[in-house]
């Protein structure tokens, strides 16, 4: 039922443009992210950006369905099929991992907070949600079906872990302690401990 | 250790402006909140606004307080001891009595996100955040002192709990569908079960 991320590959031109927008997020902010500004990180004119993105909402949507290609090809390089070992992986790729991202947290939180008032983004984090929900159903549905973990439902699994990924990253926007990170990556360990089957 | 969440009573009037900027909020939300909007609301003039607060993050800074002050009282009128039933009670009111606030819950989610830039309204989401953890603190040790809850530790418990209910109205504000402020419900609630004593 999940699509693929994207639909095409991006070319190395988009590719550039998006690792440019990821460094202007990372060092103005949400607020100060302006076409010239990713145009200055890119090294060429704003012309060059709009040329692929008409708008910043279409440049938004596609740096979303970067950063999750970026953590699919992360996880997907990961060389285990032990239900649990993936699951920690794909729980600290969204925890633990993220510790020195704060200013990417905030400019995603901002986009989050946005996202009522722009349909495009809004879809594209609603698309990007149901992926990384996608992600975790498929492997706590391994599990059960392996005996590894207890009759759960999946897709509540699944649901509930994302939950407290969500609620992880928003604290950490507020207090600015990569405590809050840990705290939910131990919520989220108790959480499968309590669901591993045992043996 | 948990201060009186304000420093002292609010006026009448302070009160009345605190209703019209909660109006203002949720019928024109975060951006259009300006001083000109609530003081529409309120029915007076913008300098009646700023003989009370000088700037538009003063005034939020009051507003967090007041939405802090609202709910304390609405648990405080909850006339039950019982540690299991008073956590039932404070998980509903954060995450089940708030499926009909989406706008309000958007506006939240912009000043979460806008926290790291304004530093006033930063650090009073911050005693919010450290005020709702003692509420929660306070009855799991409770519990735990009562032999109702195993002996966990409250302060993690506490954390937990309110990773859930941010993730969950953090969830809320993308997909808009109050089914994930439930499934929040259901996950505290399996949580609450499992730190149960058994009779």
């Amino acid at each position: 039922m999940a699509d693929i991320p994207s639909d095409r590959e991006r070319t190395d031109v988009e590719d550039a443009i998006m690792r440019a927008t990821y460094r202007a997020l990372r060092e103005r902010g949400y607020a100060d992210l302006t076409m010239r500004a990713i145009a200055e990180e890119y090294g060429k004119t704003t012309a060059a950006i709009h040329y692929h993105y008409d708008t910043k909402d279409d440049l938004l949507v596609a740096f979303l369905e970067y950063l999750l290609d970026r953590f699919l090809t992360h996880v997907h390089d990961v060389e285990t099929t032990d239900p649990e070992a993936r699951l920690d992986d794909l729980l600290d790729g969204l925890l633990v991992e993220r510790e020195d991202d704060y200013d990417l947290i905030v400019a995603l939180l901002e986009m989050r907070a946005q996202a009522p008032y722009h349909e495009s983004i809004r879809e594209q984090l609603a698309r990007n949600d149901e992926y990384l929900r996608y992600l975790l159903r498929t492997v706590i549905a391994d599990g059960v079906d392996r005996g590894v973990f207890d009759d759960v439902d999946p897709e509540t699994a699944a649901g509930t872990l994302l939950t407290i990924v969500n609620g992880a990253r928003t604290r950490f926007v507020v207090l600015d302690d990569s405590d809050v990170l840990h705290l939910a990556r131990d919520a989220a360990d108790a959480y499968v401990e309590d669901i591993l089957e045992a043996e």
